[in-house]
């Protein structure tokens, strides 16, 4: 058995690519990082890589990260500008070091040590990104667009990888990160068990740590789905609790036989998914509580 | 009830700090903050603030979080340089944004907009520091060092925080980030449940992010001890089971009520401890399991 899902519609083109390599008996780490790169360099998709938002100072930092279930190591890299393969240094950062997580301009020193080919910020950051930037940076509107893509697959001899990347949204405070590279919140993965990634509005993610609980629960026996759709009940009303009004969180997840699932709290969210004896196709996901109906409490 | 706790023997004067704010009522916010201060400053600890470790470029980085328990917001500042107090800025980063997680030279920017005031390397790094820095900067050896201040209070009005600062290794690759800053793994905590933080190799740590674990088992019934036991058992034996030799695991919980426990793998931690009733005193922890003599498996 063989499965992959990734976040988003434009991830579709992310788990093409892997079915080719995980129906060949490719291993679950090349299959994430190279149908991620497929994401990271399309200009069109606005959240990861290349084309991705520009932060208020103008700039394109990108985070990402992989982890190999088998090992539990983990690769992160942080706010790297100027490389279209930030998911690649991740996977450097796990491979090549002892250290998990890189951050800045010292991440970049990282991958021009490792080789990594740097990418002028005319190939980076596209007219459509200037022009959002340019649109917004005088309104005194809130940050816009978290769509990162979260891709989790399983390989035929049953490891487990879970990678991540993005750009951060629209006019993000400089130097900011999400939870896109931060393990337990963005993703997390285990071998055996199952592994889950995160997509929406990072400062809510990381607040219940919801893909370390997608994978707990797993680990205790809930299904995928019902793993999933209760942390994001969780993520959901806990930030209720504490007073503050929940943003966008979505999850999805596989279990180690390469079932798949997802869930969450906003209208829109779908994933691409590809599985033995299923051709790559997306998923729509239904809200299991919409935020925006939701009646005050 | 107060109560508070944080890690190392050097900890003892950060308790006494707490003692004083929490006895009269103040907030746990302010007691781990201002605790960690004299720790931060304090040039004869050499893995926290001033006298800090250097990196392998010979910079004094470093990495501070602060989570409020009420609200589950949090502040994480990584990879700064030339601020004395780290976990100050993490603070402004939770309660003056609307972002959790800052890195690097933006960081640093980030601090200067909020007036901190800058402190020049010679402040900041000792001779004692430099030393060691000179002395191993040519050898194979392994960075040595990993003895992070994290601190858990407890206030009278039954807010529980949690906060941490670290400078890292000795010889650390610039721009590497361990546990201490990273939400689930370095801290957590959630008033009415109970808080964590964690001290040792933070890539070990991270791989099942083992503060996030300890407050979800106490919230499950475990009490404080039993739930650090369980996590340092399983990171261990999880870490063995994936091929790894495990490094140094220590963490430090306190449950709502303000009970307190410790558990790690390795001889020789002991955690400071104040509560009602309870004058500061240091509370050795006997390994539960001492990665040193154990069997090869």
């Amino acid at each position: 058995m063989w499965s992959m899902i990734a976040t988003w519609p434009f991830s579709l083109q992310c788990v093409e690519k892997g079915e080719e390599i995980l129906k060949g008996g490719g291993r679950a780490l090349d299959a994430v990082e190279r149908g991620i790169h497929l994401v990271e360099t399309d200009p069109t998709v606005d959240c990861v890589g290349r084309g991705g938002y520009l932060n208020a100072d103008g700039e394109l930092a990108l985070d990402a990260a992989m982890m190999d279930g088998d090992t539990l190591k983990m690769g992160v890299v942080a706010c790297v500008r100027g490389f279209e393969h930030p998911v690649s240094i991740a996977r450097a950062v796990m491979e090549k070091t002892k250290h998990s997580i890189l951050v800045g301009q010292y991440a970049e020193s990282f991958a021009r040590r490792m080789g990594f080919q740097e990418a002028p910020p005319e190939y980076m950051i596209t007219d459509h990104a200037r022009l959002k930037y340019e649109a917004e940076k005088d309104k005194a509107t809130k940050p816009s667009g978290h769509d990162t893509i979260g891709c989790v697959a399983l390989d035929q001899a049953g490891s487990l990888c879970v990678a991540t990347s993005t750009s951060g949204a629209n006019l993000r405070l400089p130097g900011r990160v999400g939870d896109t590279p931060i393990i337990g919140s963005g993703f997390y993965v285990q071998s055996g068990v199952g592994g889950a990634a995160a997509t929406g509005l990072g400062e809510d993610i990381m607040r219940t740590c919801c893909s370390f609980r997608v994978v707990d629960l797993m680990r205790r026996g809930l299904s995928a789905q019902d793993a999933v759709n209760e942390v994001v009940l969780t993520a959901h009303y806990t930030l209720k609790q504490c007073g503050l009004k929940p943003d966008c969180i979505a999850l999805v997840c596989m279990d180690a036989r390469g079932n798949t699932a997802g869930a969450c709290n906003h209208k829109g969210f779908a994933y691409a998914c590809a599985r033995e004896g299923e051709a790559p196709h997306l998923v729509e996901v239904p809200p299991i509580i919409d935020k925006d109906e939701e009646q005050e409490g």
